[in-house]
Protein backbone atom coordinates (compact mmCIF):
# COMPACT_ATOMS: atom_id res chain seq x y z
CA UNK A 1 0.00 0.00 0.00
CA UNK A 2 1.39 3.75 -0.78
CA UNK A 3 0.02 6.88 -0.55
CA UNK A 4 -1.13 8.93 -3.35
CA UNK A 5 1.32 11.45 -2.55
CA UNK A 6 4.10 8.66 -2.75
CA UNK A 7 3.01 7.78 -5.68
CA UNK A 8 2.82 10.94 -7.28
CA UNK A 9 6.88 10.97 -5.89
CA UNK A 10 7.36 8.25 -7.31
CA UNK A 11 6.13 9.00 -10.82
CA UNK A 12 8.20 12.80 -10.60
CA UNK A 13 11.23 10.94 -10.08
CA UNK A 14 10.74 8.60 -12.66
CA UNK A 15 10.09 11.21 -15.13
CA UNK A 16 13.36 13.07 -13.95
CA UNK A 17 15.41 9.60 -14.75
CA UNK A 18 13.65 9.20 -18.56
CA UNK A 19 14.92 13.16 -18.88
CA UNK A 20 18.30 12.49 -17.77
CA UNK A 21 18.71 9.33 -20.72
CA UNK A 22 17.09 11.77 -23.01
CA UNK A 23 13.95 9.60 -23.31
CA UNK A 24 11.40 11.42 -24.92
CA UNK A 25 7.48 10.59 -23.46
CA UNK A 26 4.87 12.36 -23.99
CA UNK A 27 2.73 14.13 -20.77
CA UNK A 28 0.06 11.50 -21.02
CA UNK A 29 2.28 8.94 -20.73
CA UNK A 30 4.18 10.51 -17.86
CA UNK A 31 0.73 10.86 -16.07
CA UNK A 32 0.19 6.57 -16.37
CA UNK A 33 3.51 5.81 -15.22
CA UNK A 34 2.65 2.80 -12.83
CA UNK A 35 4.21 2.79 -9.18
CA UNK A 36 4.56 -0.57 -7.91
CA UNK A 37 5.66 -1.70 -4.51
CA UNK A 38 4.65 -5.60 -4.53
CA UNK A 39 2.43 -4.88 -1.76
CA UNK A 40 4.90 -4.70 0.91
CA UNK A 41 4.71 -0.77 1.25
CA UNK A 42 8.19 -0.14 0.96
CA UNK A 43 9.03 1.19 -2.36
CA UNK A 44 12.47 2.56 -1.63
CA UNK A 45 13.67 -0.93 -1.24
CA UNK A 46 10.67 -3.13 -3.30
CA UNK A 47 9.28 -2.23 -6.50
CA UNK A 48 9.90 -0.50 -9.48
CA UNK A 49 8.12 2.18 -11.92
CA UNK A 50 6.79 0.86 -15.19
CA UNK A 51 5.67 2.63 -18.46
CA UNK A 52 4.03 0.18 -20.88
CA UNK A 53 4.55 1.97 -24.19
CA UNK A 54 2.62 -0.65 -26.07
CA UNK A 55 0.93 -4.41 -24.50
CA UNK A 56 -0.98 -6.05 -27.62
CA UNK A 57 -1.92 -10.01 -27.52
CA UNK A 58 1.42 -10.68 -28.93
CA UNK A 59 4.29 -8.53 -28.20
CA UNK A 60 4.66 -6.25 -25.27
CA UNK A 61 7.60 -3.06 -24.97
CA UNK A 62 8.24 -1.58 -21.64
CA UNK A 63 10.39 1.58 -19.83
CA UNK A 64 11.17 0.16 -16.15
CA UNK A 65 13.08 2.59 -13.88
CA UNK A 66 14.54 1.34 -10.63
CA UNK A 67 15.66 3.64 -8.06
CA UNK A 68 18.95 3.88 -6.40
CA UNK A 69 18.96 0.24 -4.78
CA UNK A 70 15.16 -0.42 -5.77
CA UNK A 71 14.50 -4.16 -6.05
CA UNK A 72 11.93 -6.06 -8.69
CA UNK A 73 11.79 -9.44 -6.20
CA UNK A 74 11.98 -12.84 -7.37
CA UNK A 75 9.25 -13.98 -9.87
CA UNK A 76 8.43 -16.01 -13.37
CA UNK A 77 6.60 -16.40 -15.81
CA UNK A 78 4.13 -19.63 -16.03
CA UNK A 79 2.53 -21.24 -18.74
CA UNK A 80 -1.11 -19.59 -19.69
CA UNK A 81 -3.32 -22.22 -21.78
CA UNK A 82 -1.45 -22.18 -24.39
CA UNK A 83 0.95 -19.46 -24.59
CA UNK A 84 4.31 -21.24 -22.77
CA UNK A 85 4.86 -18.21 -20.61
CA UNK A 86 6.19 -14.83 -20.81
CA UNK A 87 9.32 -14.44 -22.62
CA UNK A 88 11.37 -11.09 -21.55
CA UNK A 89 14.45 -9.18 -23.02
CA UNK A 90 16.05 -6.87 -20.78
CA UNK A 91 18.22 -3.89 -22.38
CA UNK A 92 20.00 -1.24 -20.03
CA UNK A 93 19.06 2.01 -21.35
CA UNK A 94 20.89 3.82 -18.33
CA UNK A 95 22.35 3.26 -14.66
CA UNK A 96 23.53 -0.27 -13.99
CA UNK A 97 21.20 -3.27 -13.19
CA UNK A 98 21.77 -6.83 -10.95
CA UNK A 99 20.20 -9.21 -13.22
CA UNK A 100 19.28 -12.57 -11.17
CA UNK A 101 18.63 -15.91 -13.01
CA UNK A 102 18.75 -19.81 -12.53
CA UNK A 103 22.43 -21.03 -13.45
CA UNK A 104 25.36 -21.02 -11.49
CA UNK A 105 25.03 -19.40 -8.11
CA UNK A 106 27.40 -15.92 -8.46
CA UNK A 107 30.31 -15.47 -5.33
CA UNK A 108 30.07 -12.39 -3.98
CA UNK A 109 27.22 -10.86 -5.96
CA UNK A 110 26.85 -7.24 -6.52
CA UNK A 111 23.30 -7.10 -4.76
CA UNK A 112 21.47 -7.92 -1.60
CA UNK A 113 18.02 -8.41 -1.09
CA UNK A 114 15.77 -6.30 0.81
CA UNK A 115 16.45 -6.86 4.46
CA UNK A 116 14.30 -9.40 6.56
CA UNK A 117 13.68 -11.09 3.18
CA UNK A 118 16.27 -12.79 2.33
CA UNK A 119 14.93 -16.31 2.18
CA UNK A 120 12.82 -15.26 -1.01
CA UNK A 121 15.73 -14.52 -3.14
CA UNK A 122 16.85 -17.74 -4.42
CA UNK A 123 18.11 -17.78 -7.37
CA UNK A 124 22.24 -16.44 -7.62
CA UNK A 125 23.48 -16.08 -11.20
CA UNK A 126 24.70 -12.95 -11.81
CA UNK A 127 24.27 -10.57 -14.87
CA UNK A 128 25.56 -7.17 -15.15
CA UNK A 129 23.88 -4.75 -17.37
CA UNK A 130 25.21 -1.64 -18.39
CA UNK A 131 23.59 1.02 -20.84
CA UNK A 132 23.73 -1.16 -24.51
CA UNK A 133 23.54 -4.56 -22.72
CA UNK A 134 21.15 -7.03 -22.54
CA UNK A 135 20.17 -10.40 -21.67
CA UNK A 136 17.26 -12.78 -22.95
CA UNK A 137 15.15 -14.78 -20.47
CA UNK A 138 13.38 -17.75 -21.24
CA UNK A 139 9.15 -18.23 -20.28
CA UNK A 140 9.07 -19.68 -16.73
CA UNK A 141 12.37 -19.02 -15.23
CA UNK A 142 12.97 -17.11 -11.77
CA UNK A 143 14.68 -14.09 -11.58
CA UNK A 144 14.86 -10.51 -9.66
CA UNK A 145 16.56 -7.60 -10.51
CA UNK A 146 18.02 -4.24 -8.23
CA UNK A 147 19.39 -1.31 -9.77
CA UNK A 148 22.77 0.11 -9.05
CA UNK A 149 23.70 3.04 -6.70
CA UNK A 150 22.58 4.84 -9.03
CA UNK A 151 19.56 3.59 -10.18
CA UNK A 152 18.72 2.24 -13.61
CA UNK A 153 15.99 2.38 -16.99
CA UNK A 154 15.62 -1.21 -18.41
CA UNK A 155 14.02 -1.67 -21.70
CA UNK A 156 11.86 -4.27 -21.96
CA UNK A 157 10.50 -6.17 -24.90
CA UNK A 158 8.28 -9.17 -24.66
CA UNK A 159 5.54 -11.44 -25.59
CA UNK A 160 1.98 -9.96 -23.98
CA UNK A 161 2.09 -9.29 -20.12
CA UNK A 162 -0.60 -11.06 -18.59
CA UNK A 163 0.65 -9.85 -14.71
CA UNK A 164 -1.59 -11.61 -12.85
CA UNK A 165 -0.62 -14.75 -13.47
CA UNK A 166 3.39 -13.77 -12.07
CA UNK A 167 4.17 -15.72 -9.64
CA UNK A 168 6.35 -14.39 -6.94
CA UNK A 169 8.99 -17.12 -4.18
CA UNK A 170 7.85 -14.31 -1.51
CA UNK A 171 4.20 -15.27 -0.75
CA UNK A 172 3.53 -12.07 1.02
CA UNK A 173 3.86 -10.04 -2.35
CA UNK A 174 0.94 -8.99 -4.67
CA UNK A 175 1.44 -7.56 -8.09
CA UNK A 176 -1.27 -4.89 -7.49
CA UNK A 177 -0.11 -2.35 -5.78
CA UNK A 178 -3.37 -0.64 -3.62
CA UNK A 179 -2.77 3.35 -3.53
CA UNK A 180 -4.89 5.17 -0.60
CA UNK A 181 -5.64 9.00 -1.03
CA UNK B 1 24.04 -2.66 -54.93
CA UNK B 2 26.05 -0.62 -52.76
CA UNK B 3 29.82 -0.56 -51.74
CA UNK B 4 31.77 -1.45 -49.15
CA UNK B 5 32.81 2.13 -48.38
CA UNK B 6 29.21 3.08 -48.64
CA UNK B 7 28.29 0.43 -46.27
CA UNK B 8 30.98 1.27 -43.69
CA UNK B 9 29.48 5.30 -43.94
CA UNK B 10 26.08 4.63 -43.64
CA UNK B 11 27.06 2.71 -40.27
CA UNK B 12 29.52 5.49 -39.25
CA UNK B 13 26.19 8.27 -40.02
CA UNK B 14 23.86 5.87 -38.14
CA UNK B 15 26.04 5.98 -34.89
CA UNK B 16 26.44 9.26 -35.21
CA UNK B 17 22.24 9.57 -34.95
CA UNK B 18 22.59 7.37 -31.69
CA UNK B 19 24.55 9.20 -30.14
CA UNK B 20 23.16 12.38 -30.86
CA UNK B 21 19.78 10.80 -29.33
CA UNK B 22 21.86 8.93 -26.52
CA UNK B 23 21.16 5.53 -27.31
CA UNK B 24 23.80 3.35 -26.33
CA UNK B 25 24.63 0.87 -27.78
CA UNK B 26 27.87 -1.72 -27.97
CA UNK B 27 31.11 -1.66 -29.98
CA UNK B 28 29.95 -5.34 -31.09
CA UNK B 29 25.89 -4.11 -32.30
CA UNK B 30 27.37 -0.88 -34.16
CA UNK B 31 29.74 -3.01 -35.93
CA UNK B 32 26.79 -5.14 -37.54
CA UNK B 33 24.59 -1.94 -38.17
CA UNK B 34 22.93 -3.25 -41.24
CA UNK B 35 22.33 -1.17 -44.01
CA UNK B 36 19.73 -1.96 -46.50
CA UNK B 37 19.49 -0.15 -49.98
CA UNK B 38 16.39 -2.27 -51.11
CA UNK B 39 18.51 -3.12 -54.07
CA UNK B 40 17.91 0.45 -55.78
CA UNK B 41 21.74 1.57 -55.26
CA UNK B 42 20.29 5.03 -53.90
CA UNK B 43 20.89 4.98 -50.54
CA UNK B 44 20.21 8.81 -49.53
CA UNK B 45 16.54 8.19 -51.42
CA UNK B 46 15.32 4.67 -50.78
CA UNK B 47 16.65 2.41 -47.56
CA UNK B 48 17.28 2.37 -43.87
CA UNK B 49 19.94 1.36 -41.16
CA UNK B 50 19.08 -1.08 -38.89
CA UNK B 51 20.04 -2.19 -35.01
CA UNK B 52 18.12 -5.53 -34.26
CA UNK B 53 18.70 -5.88 -30.69
CA UNK B 54 16.48 -9.27 -30.34
CA UNK B 55 14.55 -11.55 -32.73
CA UNK B 56 13.41 -14.52 -31.46
CA UNK B 57 10.97 -16.56 -32.13
CA UNK B 58 8.09 -14.69 -30.44
CA UNK B 59 9.44 -11.39 -30.22
CA UNK B 60 11.50 -8.84 -32.46
CA UNK B 61 13.32 -5.05 -31.31
CA UNK B 62 14.88 -2.93 -33.71
CA UNK B 63 16.24 0.76 -34.02
CA UNK B 64 15.90 2.28 -36.88
CA UNK B 65 17.51 5.17 -38.51
CA UNK B 66 16.43 7.13 -41.35
CA UNK B 67 18.58 9.54 -42.71
CA UNK B 68 17.30 13.03 -43.85
CA UNK B 69 14.22 12.08 -46.27
CA UNK B 70 15.34 8.49 -47.08
CA UNK B 71 12.58 6.63 -47.52
CA UNK B 72 11.30 3.27 -46.50
CA UNK B 73 9.77 1.80 -49.38
CA UNK B 74 6.21 0.54 -49.54
CA UNK B 75 5.95 -2.74 -48.13
CA UNK B 76 3.46 -5.56 -46.05
CA UNK B 77 3.70 -8.21 -43.93
CA UNK B 78 2.12 -11.44 -45.08
CA UNK B 79 0.28 -14.22 -43.51
CA UNK B 80 3.25 -16.89 -43.15
CA UNK B 81 2.07 -20.41 -42.31
CA UNK B 82 -0.23 -20.72 -38.89
CA UNK B 83 1.23 -16.83 -38.30
CA UNK B 84 -0.86 -13.85 -39.29
CA UNK B 85 1.59 -11.42 -40.59
CA UNK B 86 4.27 -9.24 -38.75
CA UNK B 87 2.15 -6.44 -35.96
CA UNK B 88 5.05 -3.69 -35.79
CA UNK B 89 4.73 -0.70 -33.08
CA UNK B 90 7.23 2.46 -34.43
CA UNK B 91 7.94 4.97 -31.92
CA UNK B 92 9.63 8.08 -32.48
CA UNK B 93 12.72 8.46 -30.31
CA UNK B 94 14.52 10.95 -32.34
CA UNK B 95 13.47 13.59 -35.17
CA UNK B 96 10.40 13.20 -37.26
CA UNK B 97 9.31 10.09 -39.10
CA UNK B 98 6.31 10.34 -41.70
CA UNK B 99 4.34 7.34 -41.87
CA UNK B 100 1.51 6.27 -44.65
CA UNK B 101 -0.82 3.59 -43.60
CA UNK B 102 -4.32 2.25 -45.39
CA UNK B 103 -6.65 4.65 -44.79
CA UNK B 104 -8.08 7.54 -45.90
CA UNK B 105 -5.61 9.91 -48.12
CA UNK B 106 -4.04 12.71 -46.71
CA UNK B 107 -4.17 15.54 -48.67
CA UNK B 108 -0.78 17.61 -49.01
CA UNK B 109 1.12 14.75 -47.22
CA UNK B 110 4.59 16.11 -45.70
CA UNK B 111 6.97 13.18 -47.50
CA UNK B 112 7.23 12.69 -51.34
CA UNK B 113 8.42 9.73 -52.91
CA UNK B 114 11.52 8.83 -54.54
CA UNK B 115 11.61 10.67 -57.83
CA UNK B 116 10.67 7.88 -60.94
CA UNK B 117 8.91 5.87 -58.21
CA UNK B 118 5.95 7.76 -57.10
CA UNK B 119 3.58 5.05 -59.16
CA UNK B 120 4.81 2.16 -56.31
CA UNK B 121 3.76 4.38 -53.52
CA UNK B 122 -0.21 4.14 -52.90
CA UNK B 123 -1.23 4.14 -49.28
CA UNK B 124 -1.65 8.30 -48.21
CA UNK B 125 -2.77 7.94 -44.73
CA UNK B 126 -0.25 10.27 -43.08
CA UNK B 127 0.73 9.84 -39.25
CA UNK B 128 3.42 12.10 -38.45
CA UNK B 129 5.52 10.88 -35.06
CA UNK B 130 7.21 12.85 -33.05
CA UNK B 131 9.54 11.58 -30.36
CA UNK B 132 7.39 10.37 -28.04
CA UNK B 133 4.96 9.43 -30.56
CA UNK B 134 4.16 5.81 -31.74
CA UNK B 135 1.47 3.87 -33.99
CA UNK B 136 0.47 0.19 -33.66
CA UNK B 137 0.18 -1.18 -37.35
CA UNK B 138 -1.63 -4.49 -38.04
CA UNK B 139 -0.26 -7.28 -39.74
CA UNK B 140 -1.00 -7.83 -43.43
CA UNK B 141 -1.09 -4.20 -43.99
CA UNK B 142 1.06 -1.58 -46.57
CA UNK B 143 2.90 1.47 -44.51
CA UNK B 144 6.20 2.97 -46.10
CA UNK B 145 8.26 6.07 -44.27
CA UNK B 146 10.25 8.69 -44.21
CA UNK B 147 12.56 10.84 -42.69
CA UNK B 148 12.12 14.67 -41.83
CA UNK B 149 14.30 17.51 -42.55
CA UNK B 150 17.24 15.82 -39.84
CA UNK B 151 16.24 11.84 -40.19
CA UNK B 152 15.01 10.39 -37.72
CA UNK B 153 15.16 7.31 -34.97
CA UNK B 154 12.17 4.78 -34.52
CA UNK B 155 12.09 2.05 -32.38
CA UNK B 156 10.19 -1.01 -33.72
CA UNK B 157 8.37 -3.47 -31.07
CA UNK B 158 7.30 -6.39 -33.51
CA UNK B 159 6.65 -10.37 -33.75
CA UNK B 160 9.30 -12.42 -35.37
CA UNK B 161 11.28 -10.52 -38.05
CA UNK B 162 11.04 -13.33 -41.25
CA UNK B 163 12.08 -10.55 -44.04
CA UNK B 164 12.51 -12.57 -46.58
CA UNK B 165 8.56 -12.67 -46.67
CA UNK B 166 7.93 -8.91 -46.89
CA UNK B 167 6.31 -7.96 -49.94
CA UNK B 168 6.70 -4.80 -51.50
CA UNK B 169 4.88 -2.86 -53.93
CA UNK B 170 7.55 -1.80 -56.28
CA UNK B 171 8.46 -5.00 -58.24
CA UNK B 172 12.47 -4.09 -58.50
CA UNK B 173 12.75 -3.77 -54.92
CA UNK B 174 14.68 -6.07 -53.07
CA UNK B 175 15.40 -6.81 -49.26
CA UNK B 176 18.71 -7.92 -49.71
CA UNK B 177 21.46 -5.56 -49.98
CA UNK B 178 24.42 -6.68 -51.95
CA UNK B 179 27.96 -5.42 -50.92
CA UNK B 180 30.69 -4.44 -53.50
CA UNK B 181 34.12 -4.48 -52.36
Amino acid sequence: MITRSEQRAAQEHALEYFQRASIAITQKEAERIEVVDNGLGKLEETGLEILTYVNTERVCAKELVLFPRQTCPEHWHPPVGNDPGKEETFRCRWGTVYLYVEGESTSNPKAKPPKGREQTYTVWHEVILQPGDQYTLPPNTKHWFQGGEKGAIVSEFSTRSRDEFDRFTDPQIRRETVVVE
